[in-house]
């Protein structure tokens, strides 16, 4: 059977576009080197320290979401320089693999996938994993192939103020709290799919003025995610590259959604409001949570595929009977798990929709949905 | 007055995207882990390699045109390698900023903007100015800043057989004749808002099986923009990083018109039939053209603003009185020339209103049109 015309996505990216958005992106074309994108350019940039919590400039990169991992990492550091990574599922990996591949001594924090951080151990690792102490400390916010959140203010703690905290923040902007600057983070990324409700395609990034210190000394080549060519463009409202003009221009528009329900705050806290009816309907047809409860997201719902279930077969005819995707596992996990999400405009209808399928699936494949299932 | 609603642009990227592409653009998101989205890159990259005349795979990247400038460096080089840039505008500029950045040894061959290619000098040059022959050589195919096409094919004669030969083809595919296996091109980049009549975000990278294999020896740090990625990702018709999902379904909604109208020949032979028009036009209204008739493009005509008007303001007063978009000149041509495109779906009608919009702000501004103008 053919999918429906219109997918149900539950995916913790691309999340769907609201049609106000789509709608703007499709007007006629306009230039970038004009007032009325300048004018655009600027209000995107508000909006976007509004939702990073920071006053300094938040720079819109053309790139998928690991463009601006790459920016991070070119600009701040330079080859040899010692850095820790919190890794605990595929993104942690991510930061990992941009930092060896830019020649950094790099020791990663291993959490186990689902696990919750423990901070004194991040604290030890900190002070005793090498003589020096850290040029700087990546972690992500939200890990989107597990479901987990990491308490980032904990670790800016616990790794002390001198090393740089940089922030993969690409799923849970506008997904999760964040606070850029309360929380002391020095460099911030993020990408247009998941909270702000846009299609792929742009990234942002902001640094601290110890971030924009640290690139001034930074010795690595670089050139199109280059921070000096980046503010100097945005010191005239301009990008130094062409930019995606028509994904900015949907930019804004979702940007004025968010501040028409009340703010992101807001906006997060609906989504949240929603996830604890995610686990319970999961629960219900049997499932097991996977990330542990002290660390959980509230965006992004991991659960165990139960064993009997195909996890590959379930994705497949969920989405191929009734247009529902949602997210399997990644990495090491493919197969095994399915991750739901609650954020940007995934509301009750979409989240019902999906269940009524997932119900529907699971029966049709031989699994007896509420049965009491051994573990 | 305020700009109509619809703008007419006649600028050389961003062009006019067809309401067809637009429209395919504003559907509802789809996931690009889908069947449904691998078909969707499957045929871009079939139509790709069309637009290219190659039969490598042609890589898409989420970025502008410049980050596959940057890819081309990152893959095929390593610090201190001795490569020669062909620079006759801000584009050829931009090879020798990026070899820089990376550590190249550049040398520059330089030619004055809007004046032709001597392949003499060229092949003098490739002999002459180093010690050893240049690992690679940088050449745009349409020097977008002044409207000048460069002999590519005469390019590779003169240079030999052994360098890498790496064309900047960003504003000329689908605008300029191009034949990558044909002339010998190592690698060839393009972007998503010229030829293609999409909005800017997406690029475009090939590369021959030389360039291949120069680039398994590259010794730069690379990760966003790292070939071996995209080709593991390639392989399972997937790109390594989630990429411009709308973008690209208005990619395939813009190849399918290109053929069309009988194929991208067919597409560039009827926008250069307009270009003769366009100087006619020009000249008319006392223009003098720009760049050496030897070697003017086809798809961006450059003219000098006469003396006694100022640039700056024509161009302003032909977007908000008129919504007419032309572009000026860029680096050390601002305010002194105009371009015009003819590419993509910039016809007949945007041509007429442009240049009804052209004369009356001229006339407003003193200029007396078809007169005996002392030059």
């Amino acid at each position: 059977m053919a999918a429906p015309r219109e997918p149900i996505l539950l995916t913790p990216g691309p999340t769907p576009v609201p049609p106000p958005v789509r709608q703007v992106m499709a007007q006629p074309m306009i230039h970038h080197r004009t007032s009325e994108f300048q004018a655009i350019l600027k209000e995107a940039g508000a909006g976007l320290k509004e939702v990073f919590k920071t006053s300094q400039d938040v720079y819109i990169l053309t790139s998928s979401g690991t463009g601006a991992m790459e920016a991070a990492v070119v600009n701040i550091l330079s080859p040899g320089d010692e850095v820790g990574v919190i890794q605990g599922g595929k993104f942690g990996e991510r930061w990992v693999e941009i930092c060896r591949a830019y020649g950094m001594q790099v020791y990663p924090l291993e959490i186990p996938w689902g696990k919750s951080l423990d901070l004194k151990k991040v604290k030890d690792w900190t002070q005793g994993v090498t003589s020096r102490e850290f040029k700087a400390v990546f972690s992500t916010l939200c890990e989107t192939s597990t479901g987990v959140t990491f308490d980032i203010r904990g670790i800016r703690e616990a790794i002390g103020p001198k090393p740089l905290l940089v922030v993969d923040a690409i799923s849970a902007l506008g997904a999760e709290p964040f606070d850029m600057d309360g929380w002391r983070v020095d460099v911030a990324v993020s990408g247009s799919q998941k909270g702000l409700m846009l299609p792929p395609g742009l990234a942002f990034i902001a640094f601290s003025a110890k971030a924009q210190e640290a690139a001034a000394k930074s010795r690595l080549g670089k050139y199109y995610f280059d921070l000096k060519l980046a503010k100097e463009a945005w010191g005239q409202t301009d990008t130094p590259f062409t930019p995606a003009i028509s994904l900015i221009i949907g930019l804004v528009e979702s940007l004025k959604y968010i501040r028409s329900v009340g703010g992101v705050d807001k906006l997060i806290a609906r989504n949240h409001a929603q996830a604890a009816g995610i686990r319970k309907s999961l629960t219900a047809l049997g499932f097991e949570m996977y990330a542990d409860p002290a660390c959980a997201s509230n965006s992004v719902i991991a659960a165990k595929v139960p064993a009997g279930v195909d996890g590959k077969d379930l994705l497949k005819r969920l989405r191929s009977q009734h247009g529902v995707i949602i997210a399997g596992g990644q990495g090491k996990e493919t197969g095994k798990i399915i991750r739901i999400a609650s954020m940007g405009a995934i509301g009750p209808q979409e989240i019902r929709a999906g269940f009524e399928a997932l119900e529907k699936v699971l029966t049709e494949m031989g699994w007896k949905v509420g049965a009491e299932h051994a573990r």
